[in-house]
């Protein structure tokens, strides 16, 4: 097996580095319209065979070294009893958004095998259809950001609901954060069980709050997930995205792996926390707009930073954008790998 | 005159600690709705009395020790030849959007005393009607966040073309830019020559850039900006909303004073940039929500780890929020100044 992704994970140089896209699967690539265009996003997430067939896309069209389950990190929250929809154009629903005790008691912890069963199916499949060729990651959402999609019953500017919950009903606000995290640790470890072999939590709205609050109302439930999985074996990665603020916080998480955004240097995050840290990180999914040369020093910048950390996996520092052509996003691929060979 | 705002830009300690809000003027207040009520914003904005009157409103009815010129930072991107309207629930639209060295070619450069007249005019109405009681602040958006507007032709939420242009067209991007700083310093030095007593640079949308492409295609021009005001004897504030992760980089652009969003924390600038800096924040606008008791306890960090900064003006770490009771913005003004008298 290619298991540069995994010895990376665990700080050991490789070469080349490892390199993985967020949403490597997904609307940029053809091969994933033809799967989409006779399937809901939902239907996609929901049916084994199909989700397999896309995760593993960009493994033969790229050539990276990691797959990443094909899922939505909503996927759980449904299973909890939220309502779930995605429309086009508006992003995900979830209504009726919760916003007091009394939505909350509608919520309920969640049996991954027989609420999520497809999620560990897909699983399974890949792990067999992916014989050994590269690892496959499993993921969830972070508790911070699942709450603020069951909150603000979607994507949202102003983070004002969850806000106000926060500030002003923090003992409900920890009840949600604590049966989502239950549900969360849960609902990875089903997906360890089925065949993950590294976990990436993603929290995506973390970064909009400020130090004090995410040390107190986020933090710490990652914390508690990351504890959770520390036997289980594989590698955890914890994204933060727009979490330049708060690095030396985000790696008491305890993950393995610090998942970096475009805006923050890796040779910052180096300066500011130490050399013993492994990164995985973050070239602005929209560099992929320039020329060949120019792209090509920016990559070659990222690797170099990431040289001074202990390990490194190249990324995005987002996902790929469905605006870019695939044989650009193959083309940073390769550059990744021929610079760092 | 209160001068305790003016002295703390100049990095004197104060007592009490100088408060104002970033927009301390708007829809919260039921006296700016009911100007608002009889009037489109861009009216509000371009007719003198009415920007003045709601000027004042806030140091009324609050007693913060600073009033800002009431209007947009788009209006001079108007001024340059750019369609602009505000669209209920849209927010600003820029129409069309300049994406291409033909749409650049229609704007120009601006005679604030010919182009922009309401605007020198309210500040001069505003400088007899405030009869000395507070300092007036004029302001700007910085070239990179006026540039994301006019390029987006709007707000945007992936920066998509600005970043596209950025790194695909760099020569065109940079003859935008060239031409908004100087529009920008004219523009200030205008307000200055008015009657404005600071300014305050709004870089509301740099935050999303790398530090690499903020150092090359934001900062210098907000550089050139603090530079070309640095003799006209009024303090500079510079504030980057979503800026953590390039304090030392804002740092450079040489204003007296650095605005800080409420993700950051003071201390943290403090730790990273020395303790020789002027600091503008930073209550996390939704921080009003909380009971009066904790709202008091975020007031009193925030003040203290001001007093670890050479200068601290108190304000939000962003805009006053629609949704606040008046009453509420009173009292985070009133515990402001208790807890540092």
């Amino acid at each position: 097996m290619n298991d540069n992704f995994l010895k990376a994970c665990r700080g050991e140089k490789t070469s080349p580095v490892p390199v993985w896209f967020m949403r490597q699967a997904g609307r940029y690539l053809p091969e994933y319209q033809k799967v989409r265009g006779n399937h809901d996003f939902l239907t996609l997430c929901k049916t084994p065979e199909l989700a397999a067939e896309v995760t593993i896309q960009p493994i033969d069209i790229l050539g990276v070294d990691a797959a990443i389950l094909f899922s939505d990190i909503l996927i759980p929250l449904e299973a909890m009893g939220a309502g779930l929809s995605f429309e086009e154009g508006r992003g995900p629903v979830l209504e009726p958004p919760v916003r007091s005790r009394d939505d909350f008691r509608k919520l309920h912890s969640i049996d991954p095998v027989s609420d999520v069963p497809f999620v560990l199916e897909t699983i399974r499949i890949l792990r067999k259809e992916l014989e050994g060729r590269v690892p496959l990651i499993g993921f969830s959402g972070a508790p911070f950001t699942l709450a603020s999609y069951l909150i603000e019953g979607g994507t949202t500017k102003s983070f004002l609901n969850i806000k106000k919950m926060m500030y002003g009903a923090p003992d409900l606000f920890a009840s949600i954060m604590d049966l989502i995290t239950e549900v969360t640790i849960s609902y990875l470890n089903a997906q360890i069980e089925a065949g993950a072999q590294a976990v990436q939590v993603f929290d995506t709205w973390a970064g909009i709050l400020p130090r004090a609050e995410y040390s107190v109302h986020a933090l710490p439930y990652v914390k508690r997930i990351m504890q959770a999985l520390s036997d289980a074996g594989v590698p955890r990665i914890y994204f933060v995205y727009d979490g330049g603020h708060l690095m030396d916080l985000i790696k008491q998480a305890g993950s393995e792996v610090m998942g970096l955004d475009w805006r923050t240097d890796i040779s910052m995050a180096v300066r500011h926390l130490g050399s013993d840290i492994v990164v995985q990180g973050n070239l602005d999914p929209c560099a992929m707009f320039l020329p060949e040369d120019r792209l090509r020093e920016k990559i070659a910048a990222i690797l170099e930073m990431g040289r001074e950390a202990r390990g490194h996996i190249f990324n995005l520092g987002h996902g790929v954008l469905p605006e870019i052509p695939p044989e650009k996003v193959k083309l940073a691929v390769d550059i990744a790998h021929e610079l760092s060979s």
